[in-house]
């Protein structure tokens, strides 16, 4: 057995503390937390001076070490070991080297479940800031397209099939309405986040006397956990933000499948800006909608991280436990992924080029007003359900003389019902189509503006918030 | 070829009606929705008579139609049909029957698509409603389980080694925790379930002057939705009803796991009730945890439900498509698989018997007060980092003798450190450990009591708040 | 708290019996698997005749006794019990009604965990044989809509872009392949799914002296599994059957998204049947791709229910847990869900009609042979990366004057490179440039009518195989 | 607008070549194909001389810059850019720079698309091989574990319920039976990977007269595709593997759950090695069995990856999309951790040490023989249902009592049955238990050391077919 291991084994049975450090080690993922990680060091010293566990002299001294810390970080000259396995130590460890002795106190009345727990919420809340912004500008980006086109008919598709004519601004406010569900969603899910475990410690609390009211508010924590051990095994945080983005992929990726459509060559209703495009290896004549189709491969990517992290969690007892080490990366990786593919919506989108007689013509095929005349029919008394079936008689009549339905003849609509008269020919028109859809959702041009002028003072205040909060 | 498909394929190639027909239609499962299909007709209905389109008495007629149908239905004397495809076709094709002509005007100003979406939200609100009082029921089960365990000392489990000593309440309030989470978020969700989608139509909207604020205000809801295609194409209410419900289901899994584990044979910490349990078919001997056991493998249904829907969702262009006929039946399974879970718990949670005599036990192995004998170095003024090596020391000889802490002389502690008085005897006391960390969220008996009395006093007002709401 | 938990409780805590009997019983789904229990257990009681265990006299009443119980399941007079749990116990409990005290000798040597792992196989790898069936057949209808269509030339599309021309027929043979891996990964699974774990009993073995061999030869199986512990924990083949089918059906929702696309408004490449589309409750004029777009939701249920029972094995330690259970539904979902959309489609895609003019239309826009301009520069010894950006300039000069390619005048040209002569013209030709695809695989008409015969050759050997085997 | 835009937008809005750019660029990942891609051009060169599209000396040119550029990049000196996108262009770039204008010529009769599928495949086919290298050093692991412990008597755990004893080497050679699975699934995936797309070119073929047989045998491909839409369409190869891969992890995880149970304090029947465990920050006792833990957490990731591939191909017309850019780095870190955490297994098994006298007393408890009492009586012409009561009577009265049914006396038992004699005594004890399960499949210690020779010498024979192979 000795020998034939020895092959392929080599590898890692000569080597296997170094094999195994590797295996474990997440100092390749978790540096990522380090100003997190210096900051929620720096409050718990402050914390530790105050209820007498440190002195004056040594919380200056860490505070003054963890600084140097972040700068060495910051400017790239920090030198991180696998030897030291994970973000905490490394940092602990140059922390001990800069400052002495009095850096190995540092770790009093604390563990690295609780400590982790905190970076982790700390680095996702301020990560979360920002995906509002670009939530914002992506909002922007959809009304700055949408103003000039209240009136721009085009055909509104069910089942991708032409059903009735509406606007385009109408159709990019849709987009806009998912994104202000995905502000409101992260807005809540924040607030489960801004939740302070630091005190926690392994997980059952810590025999110092300490104020974890001081950490929280210091790290800008609405709450503290009310149970140690619930504290450090948590990450339904994380799990409510991946879904979050999940929805937020989710709703990119069907706009990819819109404009992937729209800019499709049988189609034609809008043109990409050719910065977000990119051509053939073979084909000279290609531009293909590389963003839309990137964009909405990687909705699967993030969902494929929900997954994972639902996987992950489901399984583990109370408290922590070593699988959770897995929490990180999925986690990032859709923090980067979310804030890339919302950065160059903002980019792309206001750069669209519709193409508006395409739109109108395609608006006008397939007896698109065909409820419109049902409606009517309505109006003159006949029960819905009939004037839906006269109106498909009428259409069928259409059809077979290879015209439109304002193409047919007062006497031919007259021989299918008696109620027809002039009147009717101005409901088939689709500019009274999209106008008589004027109330509150509905696509009627003025309808449209009136919402994007609410949207935009909406949008302006939010402004203010935000440049106040940077 | 027309032979070749004879042998098998004449099943559908004769009855291809029949065999689309049952493919297409929902009726199997959407009939769940009638009660909220029904209650949305009326308040439409209503509307139409305010605005003119109906006349009073055509309202009036149509209002008592729709309560024989639903009289009908929860009697179980009516005929659901396959050919009429779905719920809302079986309720309207029955109202004809019984008010005539008049049935067929109800339809007028709406679509099936925005009549779907009123239905799922109305029905799902509710259903919600349902599930934040079993929530509520499962927190009080917590609470009377933990209530006499306050001072029961139990192993505190990391990576399933005894850790440190907690309380059995302790740990029992971080399950109470977790709900808490679950029933915030779901009331967040809930908010945006309630958005009326009614007057939206097939996408546009409709050319009647319809008054979208009265039929929301009659059925509950506390906004309109904005626009009218993403009114009939958004289905982020469910997805998010599924992540919220996926949770709930990923911390029933994880206490299932805890059951298992703390009723397995070696590990006897506690006994579950025997109604929750079954025996096997070939070993007289064996009382299984099946409800946790089985508890804990729904936890995958729920997860694969929203896997489910995101992909549903993730690939669709606006607006509606029959994808969403999708949306249904990992809805419906979910919200019953959480329901029976939750029940099943709240029944169970209380009559589980702790092994008192057990857990002291199990928490007295291992040196589970070497944190605190670390502590105490600490305390001496040791930095944290060398009092932790010291104490591992005084393990290692713990071990190595075959005792526990607290029988190794002082003076053997004093070769290791000369720090070591009469006094450090006392941290090593399982019962001083927990008192010692009795800040917020800390597992000491008064902290765990106060959390107590402060839950159940939440509780109580909760209470007056759901008898109100009954 | 009793007082408090009347209220909502009651429902439960006063039926606890009946709400966990309810809560735990898997009769509802698992009396599917019926013909395949009453099968395992026949020959079972013979083998255990076999080995001395029953008398003659005592198998041969159990035969008969079995035998009648089918055939009450099969006439539906049988009475399903919930309180016999599932499947075995209402089948056994039967046959000792019908047998006496002989029946209760059945299940000597065997366990519930080996029985229902049996059934399941058995079930299964039936079920795999008719969806092989229906693959076979949609292959069929797959030829036959191609064959006609050999030289149809449409527009062959990457990014939804138009790149080259193909043709129809040799689009569709891409969908055959597609069914070619699928047979060929559901026959490999098939393998692993006939394993006979009969014998294994709860999870050792039994004391019995039985004959393993004999079973798995009279229940069709290929090998005996070789440990008791493995066999009665093992799901692999239900995963794996879930993870092809998974891909079955993301092809199905590819080829949807085709139809989709092909047959909406402004596209019209393709027709659907009417009996496999539906029209709108509002629009008259509509025509939607149903069967399309709900086969491609069913897609989303499939991947849902593979990630179901990933997540329901993930966390599961041997042997036997209860979890299992909860294996059944998504495997029965799946293998119905997959039958019923191959069966739609087999129906579905013989009954296209395609659009034969609009698709040579959409085919000669875009340049469409500036790669057969590239290709024919090369053979003009320009090295390709400079051939592909000559190609590329005289596209943009088409552009710029609104003409085609072929338009050009050779003069304009050869400004652009002296080495066009007239011969270029001719791999202009969009029939030469689908001719000059000649080699395997490629899109020429001779070599896809080639490729055509050879696959009704193919199916036509499989289909005596499968004549045979019915 | 461009006022409110600019504060955070500046970052792309300034550089949006630079953002797209970094955005859509692959090469930060699939430079990890570069060997693959070099060998595949090789071929494609070599072809290319053969049909006479090159010239010798061109030929040459060319394969001696690939190698170079290997050479490069296997030393670390090349120049990876990311303005070159891939993996690709930055080798053909290269190429071009090394050997001038006849590089430009390497293209012809490809594309990117046919290139990639091509890579991914070569590099996958070969990861298989060392994927199933590592199951079989893992095989030999648990075989080298199991072998002195054939007769060594464990608990056999239903529900982490003690069932009945089993031996720890029949319980091991479970897990080998499961790695069995895994190497049969992707043995069989493997053949599907290794089909050779080169030729497909962008969609439809090249018009160029290549030789596809030629490229596929130097390769060592074993078929070539058939269409060439799906061939640059078709990721099933990769998802297949994913599939086969969570199984895998799936198996591990399964394993994991075991060790960490069975290394918790209460339980204590395996102590894992030094190397594959790590300590506490704060508890200095603990022994945490991280390696298990970190397993069952890759579990989940790999399944998400699986979700992932899932999702991306679901909704994506023919041929080739962007999207498919995505297809990459859930495999890439597939195979990393599949990997990984097989050569972890097969280090730490065999070193890990089971508590033999620990388990035996654990077998002891619970009444583990009730079921060969249950037997016996069978044996004694009770039929099974019945003597399944009669034994659980006696468990009763042994529990009652606070003793092992084996303590009771004839005259107690004689009571409930008078079948009983003294020959019952010998099927109470656990050896007798063990060795009465001795047909194939069964726990007996024969039977389980015959099964390992048989393994054994199927593991040699597989040894030397590796070494030949490498």
């Amino acid at each position: 057995m000795s020998n034939t291991s020895k092959i392929w084994g080599g590898r890692f049975s000569d080597n296997v503390n170094e094999f195994v450090q590797s295996f474990t080690a997440s100092i390749g993922f978790d540096k990522r937390l380090a100003p997190a990680d210096i900051e929620g060091s720096k409050q718990h010293s402050r914390m530790l001076v105050n209820i007498g566990v440190l002195t004056k002299a040594e919380g200056e001294a860490i505070l003054l070490g963890l600084d140097q810390v972040l700068e060495e970080i910051t400017v790239g000259t920090f030198h991180w070991s696998e030897e030291l396995e994970d973000v905490h130590m490394n940092i602990e460890s140059r922390l001990i080297e800069l400052v002495g002795d009095t850096g190995r106190k540092l770790h009093t009345g604390r563990s690295r479940n609780d400590q982790v727990a905190t970076d982790v919420r700390l680095w996702l809340s301020r990560e979360i800031d920002e995906i509002l912004r670009l939530i914002y500008q992506c909002q922007q980006s959809i009304v700055e397209l949408a103003e000039p086109h209240t009136a721009t008919i085009m055909p509104g598709f069910t089942h991708l099939q032409s059903a009735q004519p509406i606007t385009f601004a109408h159709h990019l406010l849709a987009w806009f309405e998912m994104l202000e569900r995905d502000r409101s969603r992260l807005l809540d899910c924040q607030e489960r986040v801004k939740v302070s475990p630091l005190g926690s410690a392994a997980l059952a609390g810590t025999s110092f006397d300490i104020d974890r009211e001081f950490t929280r508010a210091q790290l800008g924590f609405t709450e503290v956990s009310r149970n140690s051990l619930d504290a450090v095994s948590d990450r339904d945080f994380a799990i409510e933000f991946l879904s979050s983005a999940s929805l937020i992929m989710v709703h990119l990726s069907r706009w990819s499948e819109e404009l992937v459509y729209w800019s499709s060559s049988p189609v034609r209703m809008v043109e990409l800006p050719d910065a977000y495009c990119t051509g053939s290896s073979i084909m000279p004549q290609k531009k293909n909608p590389d963003i839309p189709e990137l964009v909405r491969g990687k909705a699967g990517r993030v969902i494929g991280n929900l997954t994972s992290l639902l996987v992950l969690m489901k399984g583990q007892p109370l408290a922590y436990n070593r699988d959770n080490q897995e929490d990180k990366e999925p986690l990032f990786d859709t923090v980067d992924t979310v804030s890339d593919c919302l950065r160059a919506f903002a980019g792309m989108i206001p750069e669209i080029r519709p193409n508006v007689e395409r739109m109108l013509d395609l608006a006008s095929e397939g007896h698109p007003t065909a409820t419109d005349l049902a409606d009517w029919l309505v109006r003159k008394d006949v029960p819905f359900r009939d004037s839906h079936r006269i109106s498909g008689q009428l259409v069928a009549l259409a059809e077979s003389k290879g015209c439109n339905l304002a193409d047919l003849a007062l006497s031919e609509m007259r021989e299918i019902s008696g109620v027809f008269d002039e009147s009717v020919y101005e409901v088939l028109e689709l500019e009274n189509s999209v106008k008589s859809r004027s109330h509150v959702g509905g696509t009627a041009p003025e309808t449209v503006a009136t919402e994007i002028a609410r949207i935009q003072k909406l949008l302006l205040n939010r402004y203010s918030d935000l440049r106040e909060a940077t």
